[in-house]
């Protein structure tokens, strides 16, 4: 089993990450597909009146301060352009892709975080009615039966939270859940960088191999907002019990072959003790 | 089985429909529900730039003018907004819903209408580029799978063609398709009016009762644009078998458990002929 997450930011060649899925596919491999969305979005909360606000987690991490407008924003481009222009995409290649958000059979679930801490101005600062969480429940048994159905599940936040409401979650983070619930094989994240740069945002200085227990220094280190996060969702893959990541780039041809291939920040776990 | 549509105009009680449903049921009654979206795709296209635009057919029916970028935004608010609250309603009513479009799974596909004919000011004009179809294949076993998992399949347009292209389609009339697919026993097709008016928009003058041989003839007589439509999906329906249609109001309490009990404009097959 494969699990892969497409970012939604610029320059993504969804036509090229379309038609590795159907190859791949065709060829008998099982997949679940996860993506993003965050570039659409901000364009149409622009455009609605209600533009993007992102916020800073005292541990330096940053995510979109989601209201309940923002979310409903949120779900329009996510579920609605984004997720259902990528399974007409993968239908036209022959592929009986089925998208589906994680509110739906609950298949994304955990608990919210209404109140979160965030830093403005180097002060700390308590925000309300806040609906993001973190996915610490797959509903496994219900994207198996989509599996048996041959259907390829095209799989988009929000989650669901414990208490029914729907909620913003990382989708890289979800896909990480989503690959340690299937013990995936491989678990590749892409998105519009080759992968983890040792000096941000110079591509030539790409970071190739790690291991997991070398991802907390390179992330404090090297890595900046965004990667920091897709570093994090690997780290729990693999301690799930994932073989392997690779964070990598999802602008060029063949996006997922190539990752497949290698190409980008190949992550292994952890060498086990007394092993050299 | 039931077949539940819920349309989109201004004024639907989604909570009471919400709360109906997870009703019917807990108590065991299989359903589908068919959602729409209109009246809040029109906002949204307004903010967006790309306000909406309606066409009579020279038969005289009204429907929106699709071209890609309306269709996108259809998307977004059909699968994507309103879908995804629906679910979340329902997930929060205890029901384990499941939100789909026609394109996922290829759950309803047929012929696309790439050029349409138009009456404007008298005269009929060519429209190229045209992103609507009509639904001919209903994917009942995708549909009885998800059943059979205990998920309640929340369904909206768009549709799929059979070329893989997504295209709007009517939802009444989709709706229609799946209860014939179905054989279902009820079809319920509710809005923000109280069924068929002789003299619309005077809620006083509803038709209570009609069987199928007389649809043609209210059709023409009695009803306006969007009526005409869901009459002749009542019509589709029970010439397919299912067992009785009911057009409905949706703006009131227990808009679906008064449907049943015979509230609105109930069509029940015609007299077989010498029955009298």
């Amino acid at each position: 089993m494969i699990i892969v997450k497409v970012g939604g930011g610029e320059g993504i060649n969804y036509d090229a990450v379309c038609d590795d899925i159907a190859q791949l596919w065709q060829e008998g491999q099982r997949l679940i597909f996860v993506h993003g969305g965050s570039h659409r979005t901000n364009q149409v909360a622009e455009a609605l009146g209600h533009p993007p606000q992102f916020v800073t987690s005292p541990s330096g991490y940053t995510s979109r301060l989601t209201d309940r407008a923002t979310l409903e924003i949120f779900q329009m481009v996510y579920c609605g352009q984004i997720n259902k222009t990528l399974v007409e995409r993968l239908q036209r290649r022959g592929v009986n892709a089925v998208g589906l958000s994680g509110v739906d059979g609950r298949i994304w679930q955990g608990p919210r975080k209404k109140v979160i801490k965030v830093v403005e101005d180097g002060r700390t600062r308590i925000l309300r009615n806040n609906f993001t969480g973190k996915v610490t429940e797959v509903n496994r048994d219900f994207l198996q039966t989509l599996l048996d159905a041959n259907c390829l599940p095209v799989l988009t936040p929000p989650a669901i939270s414990f208490e029914g409401e729907a909620m913003n979650v990382d989708g890289d983070r979800a896909a990480a859940a989503t690959a340690a619930a299937f013990q995936a094989d491989e678990l590749l994240i892409l998105s519009n960088v080759p992968g983890v740069l040792r000096q941000f945002p110079d591509e030539n200085s790409l970071i190739s191999q790690l291991t997991a227990d070398e991802i907390d220094h390179v992330s404090e280190t090297f890595a900046e907002g965004r990667m920091r996060i897709k570093l994090l969702g690997a780290q729990e893959a693999l301690t799930a019990g994932v073989r392997r990541v690779v964070l990598g780039d999802a602008r060029g041809d063949q996006p997922i072959l190539r990752a497949l291939d290698g190409w980008g920040t190949v992550i292994t776990p952890a060498q086990p003790e007394g092993a050299a």
